[in-house]
This record gives C-alpha cells, sequence and structure tokens, in this order.
C-alpha cells in the first residue's frame, strides 16, 4: 500500500490523534499542515526552505496543474517531486473544487463536468477518470477522488443527489486508478451540514476500505462552529487506521479544533496567500504588517519567534519591501507564516503526547487571540 | 581612509588590472561585478544567497531610497548594511542617473535638480549637498558624487557646460561629505563622447584626490565601440593606485572588453532585470527560457553551469513557472544569472593572473556568441 497510516495515542483530554504517515517519500508525524503549491511550487518558496522550516508533505493543484503545464510534461519531466525538485511526500487534490471555484460555464453530468479555463476560456471536461488520469500522470503520493464541493447554504435535496453522484465518482474513481502501490487514492466524506447525510457519506465511503479520508464540502463560508459540529458528526464513524483530511482549513483556531475533532491532515493556502499581502501570524495574533504604523519600527515581526524572517529582519524592513513590491519581503512573510504554523502544530503534537491538549489550546487561544473570543476572526 | 584599493598586477595582454578593494565591510577582489540592490535588496535573492554565489558588494539606488523608504528610516534603522541585513560592502549611486531617467519635469540649475517624484508626482529637490546628506544616511561603504549624465547624442557646447557644472556639484559634494573616514566618495568623469573632453574632465576630477574615479556617461545608448574608446581615452590618465569603475555596464562583452581598458567595477540591473523576463545568460550565449521551445527540454539552463538552478531544475520547470508568474521561476533565473557573471568575473580575474585575458576574450566570445560578431547582440 502506497500510504500506511500509524496511530500512536489518542488524547485524553479531546478526540486529537498523534501519529505517522508513512508515504514512498518519507514519513510525516500528523497532526501536520501541508502547504500549497499550486502550481509545482509553493508560492516564493524553494523545496530547501520548505524542509528547513519543517515541511515533509505538500499540496499540488490538478486543476492548476492540467491547464498549466499540463499533465502529460509533468509525466514526461518524471513526476511532480522530479519536476519540482521535491523529495518528500506530495498530494494532490482531484481538481474538482477549483472547477467549481474558478472556471466559468460549467454543467455538471453524471459523466463529469464541462467548463472552461479560467485562463483561455477553452471549453474542458474532467469526469472522474479523467482526475484519476491526471493524477497518475502527475505522480502524487496521495490523490484524491474526484467529488462536487456544494456551496453552503445549499438545498438538502441538491446536497443528497451531489453527495450521492460523488460517492458513484469514487466508485469510477477506484475503478480508474492505475497506480495504487504508489499512490493512495483517499476517499472524500460530502453530506453539506445536515448530521444524517454526512453521516450517510461517511458509511458509503468506507465501505470501500481506501487508504485515507477526507471531510470536504467545509470551509466554504459556513459559521466555524458548524464546521466544528459536521466534524463532531464524523469523525467519530470514520475508521481509526486511517488518516482523516479536513481540506482546506489552516486559520490557527480552525487548526486546533479540528485536531481536537479528531483530524489528522489540513491545507490552505491562507498563511502563502495572507503573506502576500503583508498579512502575518504571531504569538500575539494578526499583524498587518504593511501598515504605517509599522514603518519605524524595528523590532522583529514576532518577538516569540526564531524562524530566519525575525532572526534577521526588522518590521520596517518588512515593511518597506511589501509596499514596494519586492518579492524578498513576500518570502520572508511568506516563510513566517508557514513556520508559524509548523511550530503550532509541533507544539499540537507535544500536547496530545502529554494528554495536554485541550490546556495547550486555551492557553494559545489566550495569547493569539487576547482574552474572550472577540478577537477570533479574521482568518 | 574608508576604502583603499590595492594593485596586484597588470595584465601583459591587455590593459587589465588585478586588485584588491578594502572595506569596511570585507575585501573584495578586482575586477568585480556588483549586483543591484534598487531598494535595499537584489530583486528576489536573499543576502545569504548573494553570499553563496560569491557576491562581496552590492549598489543600491539613492533615488529609490529617498522616496522609498526615506533616508532617515534607513538611518534610524541603523544605515542600509543593517536594515537589509548585509554584512558585506555596499555602494550607493548620487541618484543623479534616476532624477535624469526616472522623474517627470526636471528642472536642472546651478544649485541642483528640481523633479516630480516618478511615483506620487510630489516636487522634490536634490542638491549635491542633499544627494551626499541621504548617502551620509544610507551609510553605505562607497558613495558617489551628484552629477549630470547627459543623453547621448548631446550637443558638445551642452556637454560642456554640463561637465563643468558636474565638476563644481563635485567640489561642493566633496565639502558636503560628513563622514569621510567610513565612507569613500569618489568621482565622476563626465565630457561625453569627446576625446579632449573627457580628457579634461579626468584631468578636473582627479585633481580632488579622492579615493576612486568612476567613467559616467556611457552605456546610454552609444554604440559599444564608442564606448569602448572613451575608456581607452579615459582610463590612462586615472590614477593606477584608485578603482575605477564603469556604470551601468554589465552585458559579458562589455564587461570583458572594459576591463580589458583598466575598469576595476561595474554594476548593472541587466542580470537581474532579463532574468525575470525569462532570459538568460549561459556558456553557450542567450537562452529565453520562457520559449515555447523549451516547454519538454528536460536539461539544465546550462549544461557547464554548477549554480543551484543548473543542478536542479530543467529548462521545462523554469518555463513553466515564468510563464505562470511564478517567483520562484524568476529566483532561479536571477540566481543563475548572477552566478553567471560572478563566474565570468572570476574567470577573467584568473586570465589577468596569468597575463591572457587578450587570449580569454576570444575563446569566451567563440563560445558565448558563437563564430563571427552577429550574435554578439541583444544585451
Amino acid at each position: 500500500m502506497a500510504v500506511r497510516y500509524e496511530l500512536i495515542k489518542t488524547c485524553r483530554q479531546s478526540g486529537a490523534r498523534l501519529g505517522r504517515l508513512h508515504t514512498p517519500h518519507g514519513t510525516i508525524e500528523t497532526p501536520v499542515f501541508m502547504p500549497v503549491g499550486t502550481l509545482a511550487t509553493v508560492k516564493t518558496m524553494s523545496p530547501e526552505e520548505l524542509r528547513e522550516m519543517g515541511s515533509g508533505i505538500l499540496l499540488s493543484n490538478t486543476y492548476h496543474l492540467f491547464l498549466r503545464p499540463g499533465h502529460e510534461i509533468v509525466r514526461e519531466a518524471g513526476g511532480l517531486h522530479r519536476f519540482m525538485n521535491w523529495d518528500g511526500a506530495v498530494l494532490t487534490d482531484s481538481g474538482g473544487f477549483q472547477v467549481f471555484s474558478l472556471s466559468n460555464l460549467r454543467q455538471i453530468t453524471e459523466e463529469g463536468v464541462s467548463f472552461r479555463s479560467h485562463l483561455s476560456g477553452k471549453p474542458l471536461f474532467i469526469s472522474p477518470e479523467k482526475s484519476v488520469e491526471i493524477q497518475n500522470a502527475l505522480g502524487a503520493d496521495i490523490i484524491m477522488a474526484f467529488d462536487e464541493c456544494p456551496p453552503y447554504p445549499a438545498d438538502r435535496n441538491y446536497v443528497r443527489q451531489s453527495m450521492d453522484r460523488t460517492y458513484r465518482w469514487l466508485q469510477r474513481c477506484v475503478a480508474a486508478h492505475q497506480r495504487p502501490e504508489t499512490q493512495a487514492l483517499f476517499g472524500i466524506v460530502q453530506g453539506g451540514m445536515d448530521k444524517d447525510l454526512r453521516q450517510e457519506s461517511v458509511r458509503q465511503v468506507t465501505e470501500l476500505d481506501l487508504p485515507g479520508y477526507a471531510v470536504g464540502g467545509l470551509s466554504v463560508g459556513e459559521p466555524k462552529d458548524l464546521m466544528y459540529q459536521v466534524l463532531e458528526d464524523a469523525a467519530p464513524l470514520l475508521p481509526t487506521d486511517k488518516p482523516r483530511y479536513l481540506m482546506g482549513v489552516g486559520s490557527p483556531d480552525a487548526l486546533v479544533e479540528g485536531v481536537m475533532r479528531g483530524i489528522d491532515m489540513f491545507d490552505c493556502v491562507l498563511p502563502t496567500r495572507i503573506a502576500r499581502n503583508g498579512t502575518t501570524m504571531t504569538s500575539r495574533g494578526r499583524l498587518v504588517v504593511r501598515n504605517a504604523r509599522y514603518a519605524r519600527d524595528f523590532s522583529p515581526l514576532d518577538p516569540d519567534c526564531d524562524c530566519y524572517t525575525c532572526r534577521h529582519y526588522t518590521r520596517a524592513y518588512l515593511r518597506h519591501l511589501i509596499k514596494a513590491d519586492e518579492t524578498f519581503g513576500l518570502r520572508l512573510t511568506t516563510y513566517h507564516n508557514l513556520y508559524f504554523l509548523f511550530q503550532l502544530m509541533e507544539q499540537v503534537r507535544e500536547a496530545i503526547r502529554r494528554d495536554r491538549l485541550s490546556d495547550f489550546r486555551d492557553s494559545f487561544f489566550e495569547s493569539y487571540y487576547g482574552p474572550g473570543e472577540e478577537r477570533r476572526r479574521g482568518f
């Protein structure tokens, strides 16, 4: 099997799990945050920098790589790992989410989705078989089933139909998968925000005995409490010997809350995207370093951080670079934000090890968001 | 004295000089190429990367730093070196060239130059005293006299007037300079393309016994042969115990030809600017890696290069990144182009050491430009 999950222990203060994900490109300690390298690069970062800050697995986007440079070129290059010079693990999504969120004039049928490229307007078609074909060409260690991610809010009848179709698509993905010995195909649970639909989806999907499962259809605009409720509905029904992946989540609070509800893997563009806009995550909360107030602030971004950026550069320099659209500024804030989340996940794993994740959450939120809940927004 | 030039030897095959430039931030072997870090950053690069590829001195732009973030902020940060975390040497230009090439509605008087910011349109004024004040605040190891760089072609009478005014400005710069013990003020020879004016300018400027001299007003659109002729007119009159700096030159052929005419220092945005457009310098000549022909080319940019980019990445990957506007692609091409020029200068120094620079030029041009002269264009 391409990927094997090893459960080390469960936290006595929460549903959190400490584990290891064994892949053909290394073993990853979980819970883990995966940076997003949309176009076979984590924007502004080198592979060496990602390694240095503690990353063992990256996510890359099937939809984007299908458009540019095309999966055949990546296959000819020897797959994503060789193409981008990354010897760690890679996960590719199915392209489904981007087809629904980025492309125009899409039409969903039982067969698949017709859409137009958001770049060229060219008409394209992705089916479950096509998504798996692309992902087989890209060669990631973990590949995802092609699914529909309904919007929030959505009509219950629509969610039900969509969920059943996504399940039929999953069966087609399993049948189409050409490289199960080197690439692990994860199923995706859908079912919207309804407990009974979610639980039915979990039962459907887990029947197929796949190497891992994602909880999809969340972080699509619903309140965070509702997302947490859905995780509480779904996670306990997932098998304990398989990894659980919450897609598209990367805010510090949702990472901790997700882990407490039994999630092992996360990805999100949040830390890298906000970094390129001059917004950073620090031990004292969000800090928008491009703001004028930092023009003469010669202290580090986060006095409690020992990352490359915080060891060598001031807020004044970062602000200057970002105001002037200098790439190096984006490198520095991106580095810091990713480092911050890796450090957070390291602390989370340590707290699970010591059966104190609930205590850790309280003290982390107190420092990160300040007293009360009112600062817990923005991300 | 802030900067001391040590002449090691002169090549027997040319006028080339091998030397060392001793500065408060390290000793630099000359002839040297200085990368341009306009806004206190060499675009896309980290200081560690610049060190690793062999850079010991950077250039930064007074005009740009005056506008953003402002020289007072850099002074408060502890100067340019500390602001940008660069422990090597720094040279700042005077701002003169940018005032003439970038800003609008400029008016030159004996006192200085009135102009409008190319960013905000705000009216500004720089005099020789102001330029030196800004450069004293920035704190570079080498600072440049405020001069007018006349366009090419220019009327002889205008060049004469401008040259004389630039000389008076130089005297004012010398008088205004507050930190001669830590910052070396270089004078700039002007005089356009006329031999007698050039030689008169050299005599004027060298009378002041400054720690170094630049040959200005070249690489402004004149044919390269004319530039070489001016160097042949001017360089022999410059004192042998002071460094000679040719401003704004960075094409491989002009670097070699400039060295052969006795130049010790060069700077240019060329390698970094063309890199960001997907154009690279290789041992076989110019290579525009963004071209479609490289989409499936899985060989390195330059098979004879051992830089970070060439050791790890293919032309296909670079092309993909640059087509997709991915920053990491620009990092990789920038790294390569700078490395290429540092390697070239290392080879040039070795050829001077062995009294074979003329032979080296012939074999380098043969490989870089191919037989004949027709490929020697583009940069």
